[in-house]
């Protein structure tokens, strides 16, 4: 028997650590699994080896597997087999096709936090190189809705929207969703937060109402109003997405066949019967060029055909923001502004029409063609508003909220142009990275107001754009990077002045 | 500033812990680098995040960071670059070919700790799938060789040997070095223990004297008696090696234009002008084919070439052990009881005098074919028994040790044949399985003799082996396995029986 070493170290999975001597003697190594066994309990866990952080005849438990133990002093050690999921992820690294069994195995193991950084890094790396097939994305999707929480609905259809992603300002889920439901739908909508965003959709609702429910949860407020606007991350919907994306991120990968499963995965397990995918195409996008969009499509619509879902994919302009804030208080300020239709951009307007009226087509209110004027009626009306309202409340916000009432950042400086002209050149990744430098989107009030899109003329001294943050060195440090990146450029204007860099 | 939470866990490099609420408010996410400032000091380390372990407001510093920053009360931490390496590393997974900068900038960060078991595992698995080409194996290999410790010696030529593994029993550099230093060429063997071996060269001279020294300790003890047999793992020699394995192994992949730099950074770094690499081929080793053996060896004389190091391969038979044993006190007897003159395993005689006699040809002490007899002749001569005590003296150990003195496995038993014929089958893997099981190579004394290998006839209740180590419990669960496993085949005999699995 060893004498119990706790680490009160929560490492997310069951982890232990010998005395590399001991592992020596035992014939372990480092990556090795371990049967512990203490009085009335047994885990198998990662072994981990030390030169010094325990003694010789010591077992070091960290967090999870001391607490399953029960908190044991002593415990015994064996050699457990490798879980067979690794045996999989060496086929996929040799190009070989797995069984619809083998991926289930793996998500299983990466959903049950069986793998180690080093193993599900291998996953990822390989599933990054050798794209899986459409009939093993298809085994991967629904590996990745059986192994969590499930939606089953009795009325349909249920319609659903996921956006791509890598356009900043992208608020029209505020809109959608409200439109939808308004139309007799159900659209039980889960979002993420942002991560190298300046805000996602779950991040600017979460300023009008709680974002945080179990699938039980989402499932209630959607039967009660139609739709919710929900944080996917605090759900068990499709957990194994969510592991995998540390890795990714770590990366700065993602993996073709993995993204689609991700997104497929997530609507599957909602039960939705009809999915419209926004595709963001353009400089700076995910999606270059229109072609790549086509591709992207034409793939999704097929693993949707496999999982019984209908797919229809819009591919919408993405080299300029959505509206024209970046920001979680003040995008959901120019949405609340849209749906009081008290003005606000024509993009985002446009956009969200679109989008729900291919829903309300595809859901079956109106024929093919009538779903923009569908969804502007809706809008037009004040139902939409009203929905949102009755949303907000079902999840527990004020209903009487109003576009006036959403505070922005008290410190606020305009980016003025340095001269007459055109803007020639808009930079996407630049206004969110000052936007995240003024503090979206932890500081909701941050962000950024765009006076000045692509195409617009300018005169000078007029101002680009507007800066807002809740605290004033962040807005200091958020105006430097914009006077020093040029986020927005004018025709004629000087960028760089050599020997010296310029500051605008 | 934030408060410092010692977390007293040594994890091998430059890591601290942020709250989630926190690492959200400064945008930072789990994986990324951060500069991390405390009165006086300034290290970057990697990030990770927590819900729990640190609270807002807190730092939480692993002892490798602790110690760096001087043990502080708190901290600032700033976002930080990712390594350039990263970027590298994803060329690899995109199949683009690296800069000889690029590939130094990887192994640099590799050898300094930089890199997460995410990051590492993704070079590990991108290089496994994407084998780097000649130039960039030969660019690898040399930075291998820059970033640890180098021997430069000023005698040539400097000899060298390496196994490429697989087979057991494997002990011929006990009798390699000694023939070649007593011819009076350099040889600076640097060899490994075990991982999944039942005893690395290290682990059988560890035996006879320490194995454990500095780059500087090597080269003084081979410049003064001519060779020397050391642990390369106490060296800091081709360090990057070590910190790969942990990766490779935990995949079990050898990436194969890893496995070439591997190979010859250590004799690169150890001044070697001339190599020669023993390939055991057959069933059960790297190289289950003479083909694949030789398109090695074409690889390894080429990378050679560019590296000025002369190369050339030897191709043996792998099927069976070398020798008669296998585990380290067992191994050590046989080699010395050979080197004495008194006999032995004519299998272990053969190979270490083919491989000593190309060394002695290469190193011009001989001409072309006549390698083999003098290499005989300073065996039999009791030359090479003469050298190898220099050596034991060399390197701390008892020069007037002799095969009698070696103290093998006090508990043993017989495994007999229960029934008479040839030998048709011979499981190598099965054989170092009962070996680690009766202790090696942790348990010096443990390990099997092989009476009948392959091809030799046996009685009915002749034993087929004999099983030896310092452990009644171990010995029986070692024999047990090998009643189970049947890692010797007697023709005619009953593997299994239904319904009943039989054991012999």
């Amino acid at each position: 028997m060893l004498e119990v070493h706790h680490f009160d170290i929560d490492i997310g999975q069951n982890k232990v650590m010998l005395n590399q001597e001991d592992a020596r003697r035992m014939g372990l190594n480092a990556g090795d699994r371990v049967r512990v066994r203490a009085k009335g309990a047994a885990i198998t866990a990662l072994l981990d080896t030390t030169k010094q952080m325990v003694n010789v005849g010591q077992l070091g438990l960290f967090t999870e597997a001391y607490a399953e133990l029960r908190s044991p002093k002593e415990a015994d050690v064996m050699p457990a087999p490798r879980p067979a999921s690794l045996y999989y992820i060496k086929s996929i690294m040799d190009g070989k096709k797995l069984s619809e069994e083998q991926i289930r195995n793996i998500v299983q193991d990466i959903v049950d936090n069986n793998l180690s950084d080093v193993e599900l890094s291998a996953y990822v790396t390989a599933s990054y190189i050798h794209n899986l097939d459409a009939e093993q994305t298809e085994w991967l999707t629904k590996a990745m809705i059986a192994t969590g929480d499930r939606i089953h609905f009795d009325t349909h259809p249920v319609m659903d929207k996921h956006s791509i992603g890598g356009v900043p300002g992208n608020k029209v889920s505020l809109l959608v969703v409200p439109i939808v439901a308004a139309a007799g739908l159900l659209i039980p909508k889960t979002s993420s937060r942002a991560i190298t965003g300046a805000g996602g959709t779950a991040d600017l609702m979460e300023i009008l109402a709680p974002v945080e429910f179990t699938a039980d949860e989402i499932k209630e407020i959607t039967e009660s109003v139609g739709g919710v606007i929900a944080w996917g991350g605090a759900t068990n919907i499709a957990p194994a997405d969510d592991k995998l994306i540390r890795a990714e991120y770590a990366l700065s990968v993602d993996p073709y066949s993995q993204m689609l499963a991700s997104i497929m995965a997530k609507k599957g397990a909602v039960g939705a019967d009809a999915v419209v995918i926004d595709m963001p195409v353009g400089p700076g996008t995910k999606l270059p060029t229109t072609e790549s969009g086509r591709i992207l499509a034409k793939d999704l619509i097929d693993l949707g055909q496999r999982l019984g879902i209908r797919v229809e994919a819009a591919m919408t302009f993405g080299g300029s923001p959505v509206g024209r804030t970046v920001g979680p208080a003040l995008e959901i300020k120019e949405a609340l502004t849209v749906l009081e239709n008290k003005g606000g951009p024509n993009s985002l307007r446009e956009k969200s029409l679109a989008l729900a009226g291919i829903l309300l087509e595809m859901g079956g209110i109106v024929g093919r063609g009538d779903g923009p004027n569908a969804a502007e009626q809706i809008l037009t009306s004040g139902k939409a508003l009203a929905k949102l309202k009755q949303i907000i409340e079902a999840q527990g916000g004020d209903p009487k909220v109003s576009s006036d009432d959403i505070q922005v950042g008290q410190y606020y400086e305009d980016i003025l142009s340095p001269t007459a002209g055109y803007i020639v050149a808009f930079y996407n990744k630049r206004i969110v990275e000052i936007a995240r430098l003024a503090g979206a989107p932890a500081d909701k009030t941050a962000g950024v107001i765009i006076t000045k899109k692509m195409g617009e003329s300018v005169k000078a001294g007029e101002p680009l754009m507007t800066i807002y943050s809740s605290c004033e060195w962040d807005l200091q440090s958020a105006v430097k990077d914009a006077k020093r990146s040029v986020p927005i450029v004018v025709e004629g204007m000087l960028l760089e002045r050599y020997p010296r860099v310029m500051e605008i």
